[in-house]
């Protein structure tokens, strides 16, 4: 885990690194939706981005800027999520090993995806120690470099690529809205933001019952929520230290919305865009939405961040 | 109805009149999907065309090709689907008057399409013999031009420049393959691809329980199905003979598929690429899946038609 905060110059190059492999998502816009909210929306569409959301842009970042030595000891990570699938998927693109760590309760859609990505599944009690310590060991024991989620310095370069992407698409954004779990992505986006479009105002979007970040923002020191509890299942974890310091520094402004707004969200954008996007995604337009009087008029960016709806448990009849 | 079959150069002239207007949708691809086909998949993404479905294209050319004095009088058509919503908007944007004929039994999500973007409603009988009665009557009435949704030269271009689009977003197709309700979409389609890509196969897919292309292609004249029966709901309207003359000038074979595999095919796109799609576009991935020793290795252009789904008849648990 580097401590070393991501510039404008890493993203840039982390741009060049990923560009063969990552995909160019599209920009959408959605006449009904903006007229509902009384601004013009641009949903940056990472959900439709390689293994179904923006991680795969941080994971293939840290794999390919590996040295050769190195790359071939492999990479390890915990994380039963899109993060376990993207590094699997990196990794597998590079010819090394991925390691991935995953508590024995995780969910099979989500193990499936990181097997199919051809990542090697290693199981342990659902704890975070025990998570920790099996990475650790698979480190020591392998020499695999561990990759985190989000506190890491080229991670956060990685996810920010998608915010200097989406620059490139738009004509200018007053705004700029983007989930906050661990806080990687936005650590990457505000950075690239606030060098490319100093003006554009930056607002993370947490599940009320999981508002660590907003928490942590004010105190000025990371504050964990105990029991976190949201449908917003990739905004569960604790923001990292360095994430927090990335979002003062930058200005991100937090705000939170709860479940049901969450839902009422994802329902719409099901609707009106055609796009398969998961809790922790709609959220960014809860937060618009419940807020709209602030950007009426604006031209504001949405980072919708990942696809990864288990379709069983949604009740959706098809099958 | 006009009786002129739609020309390449029609076509042209069709995407530089609606490109202020249409969507360029984007293409995607799959690693999974690719690798259960064996071939390169190219998905053309009209799900995310305006109004949910390519019929925006073929509406939109219509209504702007009229002179000034036809355009005021306004536009006419009968559909409770898709072509209705499109119309209704295309004429919006030009700012005409737009009559839209449908059936009293008219699915309410679907009206409520119609409705909210600007269409006069006017409901009849739900028999083909009296939708066609109200139309010729607000024609005579108000002069308003029928355009309808699949016989009729404009149209039939308008939808044919998606696929001139495919063909500028991918390096190459050796098949492509479009659903085939009432034959429009398939013949603008047939008609780009024959005069820029004239190697390329050309197929079109069809619900089993409504396979009356498939058998007036066979049969040399127009066979319609007494009780057409089937989940895609797009694709229950008898071919139009201009639109069957079309697919036979430019050897279009159509092929079949039960609703199961349809089921199958939407679930699996739902789930690989992130999109809401309709059982009617779903039916496209399901012929190339049925039928895939015929495409190994090939370069295929799927056509994906609509994203229209009722998400409470799908059952979807979020509301």
């Amino acid at each position: 885990m580097s401590e070393t905060l991501p510039s404008i110059a890493d993203i840039e190059q982390a741009r060049r690194r990923i560009s063969a492999h990552a995909r160019l998502t599209p920009v959408l816009r959605d006449e009904a939706l903006d007229e509902e909210i009384g601004a013009r929306v641009h949903f940056k569409c990472e959900n439709l981005q390689r293994v179904g959301a923006f991680k795969f842009r941080g994971a293939c970042n840290a794999v390919f800027a590996l040295d050769d030595a190195d790359a071939a000891r492999g990479v390890v990570t915990h994380s039963s999520g899109n993060h376990g699938a993207a590094l699997a998927l990196a990794a597998a693109l590079r010819g090394i090993p991925a390691h991935i760590v995953v508590p024995e309760n995780a969910n099979a859609l989500k193990l499936r995806n990181i097997v199919e990505a051809g990542g090697i599944v290693h199981t342990c009690v659902p704890t975070l120690a025990a998570r920790e310590a099996a990475c650790s060991a698979i480190g020591r024991e392998r020499g695999a470099r561990l990759v985190h989620p989000y506190s890491d310095a080229l991670v956060m370069a990685g996810q920010g690529t998608a915010a200097l992407e989406l620059l490139d698409q738009v004509n200018g954004l007053d705004a700029f809205i983007a989930p906050v779990g661990g806080g990687g992505l936005m650590s990457g986006c505000a950075t690239a933001l606030r060098a490319r479009s100093p003006h554009t105002v930056l607002v993370g979007a947490e599940p009320s019952g999981a508002d660590d970040a907003q928490r942590s923002l004010a105190a000025g020191h990371v504050v964990p929520i105990e029991r976190p509890d949201s449908i917003c299942d990739g905004l569960l974890a604790t923001i990292g230290e360095i994430n927090r310091r990335v979002l003062h520094t930058h200005q991100v402004e937090v705000l939170t919305v709860d479940d049901a707004a969450v839902r009422s969200a994802m329902r719409r954008l099901w609707e009106r865009l055609k796009l398969i996007v998961e809790p922790s995604s709609a959220i960014t337009y809860a937060v618009l939405r419940a807020h709209r009087e602030r950007f009426r008029g604006q031209r504001v960016g949405l980072l919708l961040s990942g696809g990864n709806v288990d379709l069983d448990a949604s009740g959706l009849a098809a099958s």
